[in-house]
């Protein structure tokens, strides 16, 4: 057997690892009864245990040596060796007491947030969020050391290879000079226009999720490797071959759950539009979370907010809910569905906003990861670039920075992927439009397939054959900028040609 | 560390793995899509691997020898370690490449079994069977040199630990001699009186599923520690603290789903109960599928299949389905739900004729272990015991010999435990009405808190601490013998005193 065999029969098994711990993570959040809780956390750790140590085995580095020298392998052979000795160096950079230790502080820290953020409390979790941002800094710096990056790059490097604050802040600057002003402007215009028809519910769950299920199969969506179910976070998770979303329905209102399924649908179609070839081996997986987030973003911003997708979809609901009169038209719904306004909360800020809300995170946790500023001030940063970015001030900090999971969590570095992958939705979706002319026709015809089709050619099933700015350069003509999210924001708030 | 505790400790990892196991497999019969198969074969595999691995782990032979002469333990922990000298000697009794080659064996004897039962085709499975039985001869020859029993001892003992072919022949000649006529005096019976009524239905599944959800919880199921769901084949599964049961609903007949829920609720009740100290421990273990079995007809045969739940259920039922009439008596119910008929399928049969079917096999699979018949003479023998023990004689081996999973998927040696469960639930139940007059009044009432706390005391908090005759001789006098079985039969279908 020859050591590049050896690598990737070692990586399958390392595959059929994580897609166990992907199935009980799923199981976890949708169907486990509550008493199982402890039960199923040993097993999670256990298997987490197992999947690191299968990473960090030394024979990995022994038969990557060897396979780096063998002859006849062809392009997607050696940008797998590539991609494995990227995942193999990151590994096994971590020490594994800081490892343990961190995952030790994030569960409390988690326990310690979910309280904290019912209670407002922002001084209840920061000895605890204290002890994640040490470990964080610890980890980035390993890291670091070993890649040749700086401790918070090395960070974002686990959620967007090749990325790094340099790139992102010249990006992030341009549109905090454009969104402010741009954010007025657009809510003026719509203060022009009359305000949107209240829509009579209740609206049954059992249809809405018929719905659902009947726009995920027009977007492309295969049942046969994935379900759809309910959870309390909506999440794209599962296995290879098992690609399952989640939604949660809100009797009062359709619209939450039908733009959620789309979101998450994208997410799933760049899963399992992945190269079948690849599947287990590191090459076959997404190049990375901007990329990931462009591709819920294309079918739930660009492609499922336009009036071609409305124009389809207004049929479809007024058949599905049995509704009638003028808040159910086409133009109506669009309306409905790209409306703008400030607020405190992320997830529920709509396309305009929601950059504001990325820029500030990415500032913040910049500069906590560099020491420039102590955690305890963090209440106090957060609420002035509120009001500084949105011009609005939370009254408290549940609405603050309690509000999101991503740092006591441990996840620092995430927070730009959001915004960097709106970007990316815009540039990938216009060079979808100009290629096939067909997409947004296709669109009003609830047919995706020139959507789709080009999205699998020129993003899923290339993996992580190509770095994210290469990917991107070959599919659009040039490297992520602004240009194309800011023409979109215009042409769509405010008419702009 | 003392050795018990690294024993312990070593088999708290196996449980959270074989939790993590038990969750998969139940996932992919109940939820996962079709395209997930090949995948989740891969995670499953490797998941069974690494558990053997851990349970064979040399370490625990050293740490056994030195906590057998530890000073201080208790009788649960003198228990437990020789529960895991006994599992720990079984496993470690097969050779590798054995295990291996079985596991191969018997999935390609399953896919073969599943094409030849739908072409009523034996020929076409001997092949992969005669394979399946040459290894399992093998296994059972290695486990028997161990532990000093014959080969088809050596298999009944990995379901039902000290069983013997010796004991079951004298307990089920004993049945043999009298249950042909029984059956004939019980058919006859019940010709004399008026044939059920035919129930209109059709009856919802999800009126159904409420019905199994409501008795469920009367039975004293533990919503927060499982769950209910629907698979092809019903069965108990999940994991420790997460004991999910399943079912399959026909909505022309609403009593094989509730039957159904109510038999596997009975083993449900079993899993929750255990020991919750020793849950991951051997010694917290049920302590065989005899007892097992036992405990699912309790529940579906002796407690629900009387006229004392009947009268609590047929109200329940009405309200359920609107039913009306002179069908939805209790009287009418409980006939229909004690109703004798020869027929060639086990899981269809009643409780009267379904012995054997057991004692059919159980002689069939001992002579062809003990290489006495050529399996490719299953198929005669098979019609000539049905013709012996039913007097009917199936018209094809679909309805004969391929009709069960158990053999092509090596449970060689598992057949006998349904039986043997019957006349332990007959045992039981019969010891618990003695000891809790409070028994079969409170089952009318619908309360089965009499029934199931004494269950709890002398069967399922017991876990694996004493061996099944020992636990037997302490909860109802003596070890199992066919009298109070053969009593209730005759008591329930002949109306004897």
């Amino acid at each position: 057997m020859t050591a590049y065999a050896a690598l990737t029969g070692h990586f399958s098994r390392i595959a059929a690892m994580s897609n166990a711990i992907g199935i009980l993570q799923w199981d976890s959040d949708t169907m486990m009864p509550r008493g199982a809780a402890g039960s199923r956390a040993d097993s999670l750790a256990l298997l987490r245990v197992l999947a690191h140590d299968m990473a960090v085995d030394p024979r990995v580095g022994d038969w990557l040596g060897a396979a780096e020298q063998e002859d006849g392998l062809g392009d997607w052979e050696r940008a797998n060796l590539r991609e494995i000795r990227r995942v193999w160096t990151v590994e096994t950079a971590l020490p594994a007491d800081l490892v343990e230790a961190s995952s030790k502080a994030i569960s409390a820290s988690e326990m310690a947030w979910r309280q904290a953020r019912a209670d407002a409390d922002f001084p209840a979790l920061l000895p605890y969020l204290a002890e994640v941002l040490k470990l964080q800094r610890e980890a980035g710096a390993a890291k670091g050391a070993t890649l040749g990056l700086s401790v918070y790059d090395a960070l974002l490097n686990d959620y967007e290879p090749g990325g790094s604050a340099a790139r992102i802040d010249a990006l992030f600057d341009d549109l905090a000079a454009f969104l402010p002003g741009f954010a007025e402007e657009a809510i003026a215009a719509q203060q022009r226009r009359p305000a949107p028809v209240p829509m009579e519910g209740p609206f049954p769950v059992e249809a809405q999720r018929r719905l659902g299920m009947r726009v995920m199969a027009a977007l492309g969506y295969d049942f046969e490797r994935g379900r759809l179910d309910i959870s309390t976070h909506p999440f794209c998770g599962g296995a290879d071959n098992d690609v399952r979303i989640t939604t949660r329905y809100d009797e009062a209102d359709f619209g939450k759950a039908l733009m959620g399924v789309i979101h998450e649908t994208g997410h799933a179609l760049y899963e399992q539009g992945r190269p079948a070839a690849y599947m287990g081996q590191p090459v076959g997986q997404a190049r990375g979370m901007s990329l990931h987030e462009s591709q819920s973003l294309i079918m739930e911003m660009q492609a499922c907010r336009s009036p071609e997708f409305l124009a389809f979809a207004a049929p479809l609901m007024r058949e599905t809910f049995g509704g009638s009169g003028p808040g159910w038209e086409a133009e109506a719904l669009w309306r409905r569905y790209t409306r703008v306004e400030r607020g405190f909360i992320r997830v529920d800020a709509d396309e305009v906003t929601y950059p504001a809300h990325v820029i500030l995170r990415y500032r913040l946790e910049k500069a906590l990861i560099a020491d420039e500023m102590p955690l305890a001030e963090l209440p106090a940063a957060w609420n002035a670039g509120m009001q500084e970015l949105l011009g609005i001030t939370p009254p408290n900090d549940r609405l603050g920075c309690l509000q999101d999971i991503h740092w006591p969590s441990g996840g620092w570095g995430y927070f730009p992927t959001y915004t960097l992958g709106a970007m990316t939705a815009a540039q990938l979706f216009d060079a979808a439009c100009r290629a096939e002319p067909d997409v947004l026709p296709g669109i009003a015809r609830g047919d995706f397939a020139p959507l789709v089709g080009w999205l699998r050619t020129h993003v899923h099933a290339q993996g992580s054959r190509y770095a994210t700015d290469e990917l991107l350069t070959r599919a659009t003509g040039r490297p992520l900028d602004a240009g194309v999210f800011k023409a979109h924001l215009a042409r769509r708030y405010l008419g702009a040609a």
